[in-house]
């Protein structure tokens, strides 16, 4: 029997992100991808020109589609928009017991636009993180869910904290906007251990939609049975494969490859080597 | 340099039809996929509980978006709505020159519910033929499209010249419909020949999204350069594979597995060669 996921997001026309790359990311990790969508996009490389939002009603009665019909293996959020969609999204949660729930806390799209409200990170951190199983925030999201300041691996390791403190039961504070270093190091809190994940930082202009890659081969992952720290893993190098054999489409920030371990099989065996992982 | 198609039609929520079996099926080609959804679905294998349409502003929006920054090798259009987005859609093929253009007339979805404004169909056949590269009309759409009634392979070669004079470059009548025969022949008309693909029929009740499916393959073949007829006969055997290997998700007319062509590339191949082909 196949393994299937869902995305709830918004729509990326220029399928870099959104939902279009949750579902080339769930197919190419042959899982079957279902979404819900939250808001209509009109967005390319250079930034996000247009967005509109999908009433709650709609994303309810999408969730209802999918909850009847389907067995849902594992759940992505992505951009949720404001308070009241976060609510129908929740309560979907619990309504159909949805478990591997992967919380992306889109905020911010790489060209700045605003992807939520400021008024529903409250929201967020009250009501979706209780029933969150993993929330892959960058350093930006995580500075804005708890507030702190994020310089330092001790800072990071206390938003870590602070986001399982409120509910979410593993946190990834994922390392990329830390450009200090010339590797990307992110960090996996389950509640007990800090797990670190390490590999080379790639210059690459091509970025669109790599927070939305990681964390949908996350929810694949989840979906198909690995554990958190394998599922992590996997989802690193499966991102870091997109960004590298990236194909530079459009003239601003292009999407990643989604195909490109599927492509490379052998630098993709050769990564899950290199990837350094250590815990305290 | 990795090719590109646009897909401009509705989201499926359950992901077996509309905006994601076509990305799934670009991505499973090596396609990179693009999408301007014309509207939101709540929809599953047992029908569509929801039809929400996105405004013809922002379908518009949607489309400059991908036009003003990527080159795009193929266009697939599918559920349009009614006259007013096919305007827009129309529009953006003359603005952006878009070529290789393959129209999926959907108007019906599985379970009988309507996606097309019966008044679109003028629309459709006014001012989108004319810029169609290939339509692919299954034999109630053909006879929609055309006021035919279409019962003989005669009655369809009738069909897909009226569609072709009505300005459509290729006119591929689908068989799946035409159930008095234990094969699908799906008839190919280029203006001056018409050439038969068969291929024996599969019992299933898994047939949700494989008009999108078919066209989607389509789609990326053309983008990836192949020619009508080579297209034709590929996105037969995606389908063909995609029907044959599904998973029965959900408790109606299930999706198809777009992902199945590669997983089994030696039935694939074998179905190469057991495809018929003749021309008249």
């Amino acid at each position: 029997m196949i393994k299937t996921a869902l995305t709830i997001a918004g729509s990326d026309s220029g399928g870099g992100a959104g939902i279009q790359a949750d579902l080339k990311t769930f197919q190419e990790h042959g899982v079957f991808g279902m979404s819900a969508l939250t808001a209509v996009t009109a967005q390319n490389t250079l930034g996000v020109q247009g967005v509109y939002p999908v009433e709650p009603e709609a994303v309810q009665e999408q969730l209802s589609s999918i909850g009847d019909d389907f067995n849902i293996g594992a759940v992505k959020t992505g951009m949720l928009f404001d308070r009241r969609r976060i609510e129908v999204v929740v309560s979907a949660i619990h309504k159909y017991q949805w478990t591997n729930v992967v919380v992306d806390p889109v905020m911010i799209a790489k060209g700045g636009d605003s992807l939520l409200n400021e008024t529903a990170h409250q929201t967020l951190m009250d009501q979706l993180l209780p029933v969150t199983d993993v929330i892959t925030p960058n350093i930006p999201e995580a500075e804005a869910l708890t507030g702190l300041s994020i310089k330092t691996m001790s800072d990071r390791k206390e938003a870590a904290i602070q986001l399982h403190k409120a509910g979410a039961k593993n946190v990834v504070i994922k390392g990329g906007h830390d450009d200090s270093t010339r590797v990307v190091i992110d960090l996996l809190y389950d509640g007990e251990r800090f797990i670190y994940f390490e590999l080379p930082r790639i210059d690459s202009k091509d970025t669109h939609g790599t927070g939305c890659t990681f964390a949908a081969s996350l929810t694949s992952e989840l979906s198909l049975g690995s554990s958190i720290q394998d599922a992590v893993k996997k989802a690193k190098i499966f991102v870091h494969m997109a960004i590298l054999k990236a194909s530079s489409l459009g003239s601003g920030h292009g999407p990643t490859n989604h195909g490109a371990l599927r492509a490379h099989p052998k630098e993709s065996v050769q990564l899950l080597e290199e990837v350094k992982v250590w815990e305290e």
